[in-house]
């Protein structure tokens, strides 16, 4: 199995940005040990991080014909793009979308994702874990 | 560890109830795969169900001094209860909620839960996969 | 023909409660009178009462055995249980839901039931009557 | 006894429009049928239909002289008519709003109708039931 | 004088839940301080707490036999129950609603309670305070 | 000056009509005395009545050629018609709306109207006086 | 007949306040206008502004001992001002409110008073005209 | 190909009905330009112009047999009336709904129709020419 | 102990406004047996009432030097100032907001205060007796 | 003339994207059969389709100088972006708004567009045939 | 150049109210440094404080003889007058509003003023600053 | 000091883009006015503009090695924008929002941006002049 992991605006940041609320490891660290944990379970992971909403839907678009299935943590976009969510939609792929921190905790303005209706569903709330939960949710699904 | 499954009102009727939407593995199946999956990442699995909202509570309540977490599917109580939300905020244990659909996808009045914001995070959609996801949330959550 | 009567939370005070509103007859003499007149009709009627939401649903759930339908008056719980609504959903027994008033002349709160739009349909406003025009709205839709 | 039908908007089309939801008999059938039936329960039925809200008003205002009770399924006009709802207020006969099917099912702005808190009460969800449910229902309330 | 105090859901936890919020004393050492400087007023002090909205029902159901007032901590169940509401408006007592915490204070969803419409009024973040204020509130409504 | 009196649904019904809130005096009544007042300011009065939103449009439009204003009381219409604000807005003739209640004591759906915005101004609440202090309002303007 | 003219915020302005919306006469030639007319239909009248909410509700609080009507022009208070109309409703004496501009053409903020349901009506619209018309409807209703 | 143009209210007095808005060519004028135009692609039109909402519903009802398509300028009758949408989604004709004027840019309320969601779509905003674009769009869609 | 009771707007007319609502009472008696029964409890009292907002503001900033706490009844302005809640967020003195009737079984707009979550608490509903229940909540939690 | 067709997110997967939704037909065919079809109205098309907001405003400001007007297909942008509104507002050249789908028909979030108020005009619900019916449009306004 | 600048209820508490908020300094103090710092601008400084919202009134209908700007910190009454916004429209003078703290960081109802629009601007957030810049900004609009 | 000036979309059309709204001057005139202006204050200025929401996003980020403070004209995205106000969290470095036009006049959408939460303040309405206002602001900022 092959997963495109998408990460969407600010993402980038992950270590400095916040760290009390979204932790203290980079997004580089975080992501090369997901791609390590991967491999045990059969997967590769690729992964980007944009912070333009275009590049994210050209993202969405060309991983259909190399990969199985997409995790995307849409950050703030989730909340405001129909554009995402169309092209997510649009994908032939099944996807999950995962948030570091609780939804329900935060800004009413974040309780809700526009996204999230066009994934298979929603992770969040359990830091850098939910990742490897989105993995392990995506072989369920494709195995079934 | 240890943890508690609590199940919410309609749940019993895993299998039969609206399968096309939640699946044809009743709730005993379901549970005792969980039960077994579970042992071998060294977690103890206790469940109930109720379609009362005050076990609901009596359970969380009863929970702390037995377990190391709650997994909750509040299933139609997670949209109206303060009173469900209440007992998990005042409960010293960490708990995750589950739902088996994606609510992003259904009926408006789902889209929210009153509990999510008393839980560490909420997985939904993906099944009865959603329950292991938990599990192994929680963990996660523990060991760190 | 087989039907169960559910009667929600302070229908045991008809009689006594807000008279001028719910009229002075007991709930006992209302559901005798109904279960004799129902015989002539061809209709066992069987009744229970009870202030818990939770045996309200447990109720629906043990009808679909030993019933042909159901006639519900979810008093309260009506405006406010999604449980309520998702085990008449998950029930293969038709049902009735009824009011002894008319809900459009009362509170604002009151002027929608969550439970109406799971049944066949729905009957509010003339007092006792309402119960034996829910038998003969089964009957009709059991013949067809 | 004698009770006036009123029948709103697109009621005339009866048995081609949109069948799956109203059904296959034609309004002059299943007014028709009901009036042979009332007769059976001492019941003089005379109906009108008009898809014109001006004349459904000057139907209510005349009623007044020449019957002892009205049934009005509003269709339409139930949703957004103010001076339906005064006609009916301003009437002195009982009344009964009946809907084919049932508005709990159906779009959101159909939910609710401004003529219901005009009327004793509402039946609504059975199909053609519900004109020989209000005929009793407005019998049990004449007796009364 | 004989008033029945009624508490609800997760009140059993006090001392124990959120003691920033709610204080350190337990239920039962807060209700026996409360009895016994009740009695110097000449009230005599029953309480009950249940995790059950039916079992509060059940409790204001049955105490306008044996008491002369109820004092109600509706807790979780005030923001969402129209069965609590319709029970203390069909009981022939008087009650007073009471919150330990300033609701004006807390998350927008506890800013009103369905309930407190049904009470002879309100009182709410003095702590503990608002049993003894209650208990004054009904003795002086009684002389009256 | 010459004014035509537009006159609303269930206007023909004044002096029966919910009498305690709209007088016991008929609209023939009522009319004949503002025409005979209206004499005395010079001011010849015709005026017209209907439950047909159409016919109160077409009245609109035909009063351009043969009157100096408009007084409507729009009742019913006046809270639910884009099409009398058009047909007013469309007029080349200056109008007053009037109604005979206070809309600011009335239901909540009542306190707005549509038509209002596109009048000279609105007189409320002084029952049949509304007609003669619009006649009165009506000719200040056409003086200035 | 003696009436008391209650002239709100910004009153004093007239004249040169936006004189486009509110005419090119000041108060005092206004009020002095009306004091003439009015002697002329047997009516004496004083008159006060005020830009203190305060002052405007001892006015009305005083009013009651030494008039007989009380003519109300709140300007922006009227929007805003529980307390005035409390005084309004506490006041043995009928009341008019007037606008000088058609409030259904200005701001959506200004399409409702709070103080309109404490008044026998609303005028609004015609310019100064307003003051004279609620001189007349003050007499009508004194004389009934 | 035949095509029924049905007009709301108002139309009748184009030319004249606020020019700057709606254009200074007569309805007339402008249905015989379009007609003369229609033929040229082989289609014949005639057309209907009422300020009745019933002639409007009994108009499309009708057309379903002499008619291959409807397009209908709704008006104000667009934006409020459910009976009208009800008939087009009766209708087995296709219907194109237009307005002269961009929507988008007027009243807030006449943002949305409840007529467009019960046509194939909607064209607005470009005077005169909406209604020759609803033919092409019509022949365009009965020619696939 | 020393309180200072601060009384909003038209509470000077205690006693003959809406006696059926605010008692038979006037402020003055209603005051002095206050102030007679709190020098039992060791608290002397002094009052004020005001009809303006600015003065109710002046009153609780000069509190601060002078007293131990203040009792206000915000009346009317309870619901629309934020000035007035500044006013006691700024001070340094406990206060207690009190109503004389139940808030929650009045209009809409009473049902909430801008001032109660800047007070310790709120008493609502039980006529004069809420004055001196507020004297208690104090003197309770100044002893703490 | 000359007009430039820019096309937003997810265009460019016409044929392959929900084709039931929005027809079997690549965007390259559709856009080559407009500008072949166009060429027959003396049009030159050009056309550019992003997934990137920036480059749809980049290509308004710059069609200022090189086309007649813009026809637009906003897609998801359209629903979401003030700062594409301002992009055309700002724009000297005129546009018209397209939709392949009929919007009122689709979820709430689309029935409107920030974008249309800053059009012509917006045509939607014809599928490939809006592209065409903009060049009319186009052509009949700027020949006006 | 010469400015007034009003303060609005509770600016007069400077330097102890919520310091964290508000800051340690006084507003004597605060008024005669910027007083002392605008001369070097060639600005005279009056200023006035006024806890009573008709002072801020009265205050801004003298200032247009006497001064040739006002700048404006309206506190708490920003928020909920109708009647100073009034006041500013009516004023001949420009203004700037000003607030100590980022209101968008504040409590939902701060997040508006009813002022600002009357304003030619508004300038929040940086403490003390906002007044010095106001004076800045008066003196590029009036040198314009 | 070394200051960031990011503007959002549509800036670089300034002088030409609604020059009644916006100004005659473009932006680079503006910008290297401010320029000029700032060294006379010790402060170096750079800026940007872009219609990308992602390289705002990337400016911003980049700008915490470089510089000591953002100035942000976030224009149509700062309405929108949940991406762009999580950058501006992110950042090390104070911000300060500006506008060109008072956010209070324009569209009900202008009213609020989210991103002025996540800056010191908000300068809206003075046209150029907020610049040059914002470099004070944070000076001023910088050395406290």
């Amino acid at each position: 199995m092959k997963y495109l992991v998408i990460n969407g605006p600010n993402m980038n940041l992950l270590g400095t940005r916040e760290p009390d609320l979204y932790g203290h490891e980079s997004l580089d660290t975080l992501m090369s040990t997901l791609t390590t944990w991967a491999r045990g379970v059969q997967v590769e992971i690729q992964w980007i991080q944009s912070n333009h909403e275009g590049e994210l839907i050209d993202a969405i678009q060309q991983a259909a014909s190399a990969y199985d299935g997409i995790i995307i943590n849409p950050a703030g976009y989730g909340h405001t793009s129909v554009a995402l969510r169309d092209a997510l939609l649009a994908s032939s792929l099944p996807s999950v979308e995962v948030h570091l921190t609780n939804l329900a905790k935060r800004e009413d303005f974040r309780s809700r994702t526009l996204t999230a209706g066009a994934a298979l569903g929603q992770i969040s709330g359990f830091g850098p874990t939910v990742y490897s939960l989105a993995v392990i949710a995506l072989n369920e699904h494709l195995e079934n």
